[in-house]
């Protein structure tokens, strides 16, 4: 795969950094797909820079975060680069693959489906571990060590699955109103079953409170997660209190914050800072 | 009017503040309007604060500031409110009105029209300046001796006009790659054309380059106008140079910066400060 499978798409100077949309043709998904980063002032002066992926929530694309998220100014003083894939294949034919907002099109899961149809295609986890990684390194040559990874909603589920999965890829995670445990909410179900088929044991190699429950907490490194206290989707979807209760999983309750980017842009600060100094002292000791 | 009139469409905590959209009935532009505003958490505790009107560009409505600029963390810091009204009236059935972005709906360019079918609703002059300052009032008790005006693209050109016609309703003032002499570029022409007639003489009222011609400009507080070198508007359309020479008027170019919000999020900080330290100013000598 050479950089000339990547099509620049737009460009846009922000904060003495640049904003860029690529396009590229993935042979994971079989599909041609999209993605939005931000590089920080110190990344085009030429340095080696940590880079942070986010993963978007339900309906969302590439686009949300780069545009709505308010990460740049922060992004921008730390000298991080920040990787946003789309949140699904797209244009596939699927049956189904457009009927709905939370499977199919724009759901993803960041999962490897099994079913018939969206196996041929749905791979997220695999696009965004292993072919992502690969044409961010065509972009800008990064610090390896220093890879953190973070996400909301669909996208929270995301990333600490993808986290704890690949912890020798990952060294630092935080979660915006994450789908803590999703073989036990109507998001998490029907998008499993549409993915992975009936067999529920299956679905518990994506899900985070089952992962956690077979991983040596005192081994972590901190995890944040924020929570909004007035999001619509708390107590039928989300789920934060079934995270386990440890020193390394700090869950923050936020008062009157709802599911939106609203939120999301009054604590990004907070993760991003938190990422910044675990990979600042992974740097450190390498 | 009573506060009946109005109807929150959406509400969402943010930065300790709260972002609100509202409908209402408009009298002056006789159909339906939306807008959004930003109370920081001084007002949410009863405070009354300063007031920025956020004009927005060709093809924008009252969500673009609110959704894409990352302002709401400086303006909660400062205690300022952000009033964005939408850029035009909306759903008339005029000749016209929906067939370009840079004439009709979305395309106000703050004025009165004088035309045959949009004399009877394109008035976003006195919308802006007269009706909604008073929904404003309602939602917010505010000092009104501590109001500013900015605004982008055509909403700059709108800023500066309603800053310069309006100097006892409007304290300071600033513009993002404003539309500096419409009756001398395509975007201004056409649109004074449709919305005023074939008399240029008549156009003058709403053309900065004009008005500021007509202003002794040491009685003026500084104006902070900033425009990107990247802009593709910039030859065309925006015309910066017209601008006087003058010690209060500080043209800031920007190098490599285009007309996208990522160019205003870079720097809106900037603008909040120069508003904020002359409504400052201004609130000790009222």
């Amino acid at each position: 795969m050479g950089a000339r499978s990547l099509t620049t798409v737009e460009s846009h100077r922000a904060f003495e950094g640049e904003v860029r949309r690529y396009r590229h043709r993935s042979d994971t998904l079989d599909c041609d797909m999209g993605f939005a980063c931000f590089l920080p002032p110190q990344a085009l002066a030429g340095q080696k820079v940590p880079v942070l992926y986010w993963l978007s929530g339900l309906t969302c694309d590439d686009t949300n975060f780069i545009t709505k998220a308010g990460a740049q100014r922060k992004l921008a003083e730390r000298g991080i680069m920040v990787v946003c894939p789309d949140t699904s294949p797209r244009g596939c034919n699927l049956p189904g693959e457009d009927d709905s907002y939370d499977f199919g099109s724009g759901a993803g899961f960041y999962l490897t489906a099994t079913t018939e149809h969206y196996r041929d295609h749905y791979k997220m986890d695999t696009y965004v571990t292993q072919e992502l990684p690969q044409l961010v390194a065509e972009i800008q040559p990064h610090n390896t060590n220093q890879v953190g990874i973070l996400g909301h909603s669909m996208g929270g589920l995301g990333a600490l699955n993808l986290f704890l999965k690949n912890r020798n890829q990952y060294h630092s995670v935080s979660a915006f109103a994450p789908i803590c445990n999703p073989t036990n909410c109507p998001w998490g179900r029907r998008a499993f079953e549409g993915y992975l088929g009936p067999d529920e044991a299956a679905w518990e190699a994506y899900d985070p409170v089952c992962l956690l429950r077979q991983t040596n907490l005192d081994d972590l490194p901190p995890i944040l997660v924020s929570q909004g206290t007035a999001d619509p989707f708390l107590e039928e979807h989300l789920h934060d209190w079934a995270l386990p209760k440890h020193a390394n999983i700090d869950v923050r309750r936020e008062p009157g914050y709802d599911h939106s980017y609203y939120f999301i842009s009054t604590f990004i600060d907070q993760h991003i800072d938190h990422h910044w100094r675990i990979l600042q002292a992974g740097a450190a000791n390498p």
